[in-house]
């Protein structure tokens, strides 16, 4: 399930700048895999000892360094080091409770972003922390886990290096960020789908689990809003070019991802509003219902508590009631309590009861 | 029926700016029609090979090549290529699930936005994508259907070239964006008329429908505002005189724009507020239903039940019951009943129940 | 009463900058005055022919031409040309349905705002929009209807030339707009009156009544909000003395106005909040009676139900009841249901239930 | 009682700068006290004549004129004129519904707040407006009654001459405005006893007098709001240092006053959600309170309705029924009637109702 | 208990910047520490005299002077005294009613937060004062209680007096502010586990104190937020390095800071968002359980009417009731009423009731 905010205690106490990791543990093992290309190349290799990576920094063309799993800290400390990443920077890579956001560091920025996927069970949201860092000449990418997310943009960079090598390791950075947001849509179209059968059902027959179902939804909703939220932000902040890392030609790229973003935020919006909405017509049905059951009651009531006392009266055991001997007053009686159930029957039918 | 996302599972994995479809096909074929003029003269052609563009691109005078019906994806590709646009206007021409914008291309301007029209049902709405694109000599549109809705503006054009002449290609685009803003006043009367006559009902008669109408009014009322509340930004985009080529002459009409631009924002918000008052109305009509229910209920049950009682009493066994033998004992009886009804009558009307 | 959108079909289709009459029309005759004022003298007369306004264009002192009636459309689009003033706003002037705003246009300043006032019914509120142009030598004011609201200022004006004509032009207008917030006070005094007296009857006896009565309030809030928020702005923009048409002198003034409409607003809020909060009071009291009146079902039930259980076991046919022929059965019985009752009562005491 | 608006009818048809005093006459006669001091010395004196005013507006040291009562409007006007105030400030001291505010004339700074105090009534809030106008040399201060709010700084200029002397007359302006201010926060601790009281009332036991005081602690607080709200402003642009007027060093202490400001609307908006909260509290606590009188009612319908149709069936008058002249017949009826209610309980204590 | 606002009557009528403690006696004694440092060595020692501090004031290296126990004014007063702290200074100091904020005074800066802590009692936040004043060359910290919440910082800088000493004085004060934040964390991670605790028993069994335990923590909600969001401001502001008190190298630190606040903030505001959907579920389990009694009285009633009524009709008397003589009357009408009871069950099943 998607938390509020992870634990942090394995923390309190230490100094800031401390890497550990905070979050579970969603990969076996942690891989480093090394992609280099510039416009002619691209070469790919899985990396073992963290000192490898030091002679590509400012080796012309592009590296690609994807990490894959955080649980080992003091290997993956090692790796920011030889790459003299600040503390702050590693400590939150291995804290996977960051929210959306970039900061320029200079040499270097680092951006954080929310990847979403769907779950092993049905209908289950789950959320990956991916961490980039963005150099003049490389970027290092970490994942939680091994989902296998950025295989396509890696397989693009193989098969066109000289379309990915003119454009510098900003439009690699571009490329990743935009793969992530273009899994939001189908998160969200999924997400569509669920709201739009929860509305059926809450028309048909509304129910407690209805009332659950759409809370959950509800609290899916703040997730999600407080993951893409803050992106909207960190693109826009990329995109002005505040920083001389990100080229000119990168800056439209950068423009359209904003937009899908704004599209996405958009999206979130209209879905709380409907929930919103939903809640309304579950509150209202509920009492729609109770009008129904009472009108059911009031009318059984209405009909039959003057019958039971007209037949109460002929029950009664005084010596001289005159109507008990006559001969027609059985069926003058039934004559007469049949008369008043029509009368009432009428009388809903007027007041659109029945 | 308006959707709040359009699927784009075709596009996922796909590279950025890659032109894919996304959205209904809402026409049969791809037109493509050119409109040139200047101050003298205006000529209309219908085009079928995409180069014959090429030539009218720098061309003196102003040229407007209309185009409908967005599947044939390579043929506007094309298009595309022939006048160097970029391959993410492309993309977002294709895309029909853009949310109004527009974008500084520096040769250009790239414009988004939604017309709304009625469609077959009854109190349907209907919304088609429009884009265009303003260069410094020419504006091509790209509609989703042949719905006609520029016909107006190249009848104006066709008889008084002299004035559209004069005026240049931004007077076109803000032509054709009028077109667009001014057909939503029409809708919205209608809609103003849907939300006048489900508040006439309402009042009258609540009912589970009733709900759902004013259900699906928000809703309604959510995609409108997606639709024109970016258009504001969009047209003071424009006026602000940000692009040389948006003339000063240019820049009061698109202020008049900008202004009715706000008015059916207000109206949209206005209706949203009516809409959240109605459900009021129909949450406490049904309280105030339930409460005249269940006052029949009380108002039947209080008065028969002391007299079922009393007809209970004399109707037991009891060997020795003095009152049963009474000559009087039975009119007495249904005297005492008649003063109970009445006296209960008479504190209903006290607590103004009847 | 209020319409939130005025019917625009008439429109549809045609050329920005096309003078077309929009709204009711409110006075018989179109009426044109004008009164020329400087430091020492003012004159005033009626004007047929709208050639004669010509003269007074830069004529020194000031001149102010206040036409009542909109619908005579080519008259007054001809003294448009006359003064020549920019098509799009002489189609502004005509369209009733404009919202506050201000537009320089360098030889002149274009100010639309709405007049208040009382309806021929009781609790009827009126708007009737005011077009202002402000030059550096005269003011052109066109009403709706022949209300004289600035009747006030042109005795002022006769009185006391001098002081007028020492302070220009834009004092004028900032006379006139301050003579139609000032009307603004005398409406919402009344409005709050209104929103007293069913605050009354809300607590007294809420009926389905009321809450149209409070839902009518609420419209003819959003309808005032719509109408006095945008002027704001309008006067601010005016203030801080963006045009050479408003002296530093006549800012002060303007300050002042901004102020009363910074009252005016805070107000309106206030009266939404206390709308309300009234909304709230009607759901609960609804609440409230069902209440009661289920206590007042609960306990006649909870009493006459065994009651009439006891009646029934002694109304029974068995044979051997041997009850049935004590002595004292009978009265024993109705002590005990004297008991019973008794008892509920008290048990109802003690729940606080009556 | 605390009026939205107050009546301004006087007042319509006047031209802007007329001084009318609008509001309720609060005290009994105009009272003028001078105090001069400098870093020295301090003398106080009562003036008659508004005309010896003159002599101290250019005066080194720092003259202090408190003016108590409003309704002697031509005698202050009067004073105006002598130190040539602006007619419209004249006007703004009269009209006791401000809000408060702060104009720059260049020569002195206007400033009206409202200062707050606890009515006769026990739990009334009672408003009075303040007019400061600060000079080089001076403060004027208009009271509407002679509530001696201001006793307090006066003793302390009169005991502390030197150190009130060095600091000069924008520092005597900020202690007058601080003492306006520390008020408040004696009538938000009422306050907050009042809703503390109030909540404590609404759990105990709902009543719809509960709902009536918590609605005008509501209007209270919808009334506090615009009164202390705009002052941020206030005090934030005189803090600014805009103004010559206002020196660095008493800079310090308007952030100070700037700080208690933003407390004081901190619990505004606290207390105002705290209301909200009770609102939603006494909602459910009727519901609750329903359910609970239906609960009863259900039960006692469920238990006797069926023994009630056992008691009548053996009523019935048939000829042939056996089970009436069984010996233990009675008894067993009894019994089956006591396990069918002793059945209904166990349910009944299964469901959790009892 | 959180208090909205602390009684500051003692303080009424005092001269601004008058020390006086205000809030609630935390500490026996007030304790003063010194800790002396610099890149080589770290000295701590316990000062008595306050006079001791004064050759710190400018002495190079780091002096970390922490006061525990607010209650000693005068003491402290001369303290600030010793060190030439600004009056309204160590009014705020002694006034633990502040809201976050911090203040530039050139010399130094003065910071203001909240720390938070648990109380004795189970589920209870307890929050104090913490004080901040941070010069060149030294910091001072204020606290209300002995609560050790800086002891951890103590021992790193005991033990690392090298780091600490090369980052300054003002590293040192982020050091403080960081782990005041950092407790925040857990404190929420605590609030999570009662929101999730309550959200379980409100599904489980919606009860008045349910709901009063909601209502309790969203006023400590109300609380908590009113002692974050302001500090977001407070660290943004001295990160931006206004002041040449704060290093470049510190404004990395004082980032990361900033953003563990807005991710508290963010925290909070999805609480509140969750407690409010509570509400909503709350409320309809009420509904829904009064739609369940409501739905067994409608069917025990709907069953057991009829067969009263006819009953009640084989029990009247006449005389000539062919029936009654029957020899299978009885048992046909035993049957009658099954077929009767079994229709209506058969109607409710069709009705989904039971």
């Amino acid at each position: 399930m998607l938390r509020v905010m992870q634990k942090r205690s394995r923390k309190a106490g230490l100094p800031p700048g401390t890497p550990v990791h905070i979050g579970e543990r969603k990969s076996e093992a942690t891989r480093l895999t090394l992609l280099h290309y510039d416009a002619q190349s691209a070469t790919e290799k899985e990396i073992q000892a963290v000192e490898e990576c030091r002679a590509f920094r400012d080796m012309s063309g592009v590296t690609w360094i994807n990490v894959t799993g955080l649980h080992e800290v003091e290997r993956l400390a090692q790796l920011g080091n030889t790459l003299s990443l600040h503390p702050l920077v590693l400590e939150d890579i291995f804290n996977t409770d960051q929210r959306p956001k970039s900061e320029d560091y200079g040499e270097y920025i680092y951006v954080v972003l929310k990847a979403l996927g769907n779950g092993d069970a049905e209908q289950e949201i789950t959320a990956e922390q991916i961490s980039l860092i963005l150099g003049r000449h490389f970027v290092i990418s970490f994942l939680e886990s091994d989902s296998g997310i950025f295989n396509a943009v890696k397989e693009r960079v193989l098969k066109n290096p000289d379309r990915f090598g003119k454009l510098g390791a900003d439009y690699l950075a571009y490329a990743l960020m935009d793969t992530v947001v273009d899994n939001y849509f189908a998160i969200f179209e999924k997400l569509g789908d669920r709201i739009e059968a929860l509305q059926q059902s809450l028309v048909a027959r509304p129910a407690q689990e209805t009332l659950r179902a759409l809370n959950t939804l509800k609290r899916e909703m703040l997730y999600l809003r407080k993951s893409v939220w803050p992106l909207r932000e960190v693109v826009s902040g990329l995109q002005r070019g505040d920083s001389p890392l990100i080229q000119k030609a990168t800056g439209l790229y950068l423009r359209d991802l904003y937009d899908h973003i704004i599209h996405v935020i958009d999206t979130i919006e209209t879905y709380r509003d409907m929930l919103s909405g939903m809640l309304d017509i579950y509150l209202s049905s509920l009492n729609m219902r109770l009008n129904e059951v009472m009108k059911v009651l009031t009318i059984i009531a209405t009909i039959f508590m003057p019958l039971s006392f007209i037949v109460g009266v002929y029950g009664m055991n005084f010596r001289y009631m005159p109507e008990l001997s006559w001969h027609w007053g059985y069926p003058l009686v039934l004559l007469l309590m049949l008369a008043i159930a029509g009368g009432m029957l009428v009388f809903f039918r007027r007041k659109k009861w029945i």
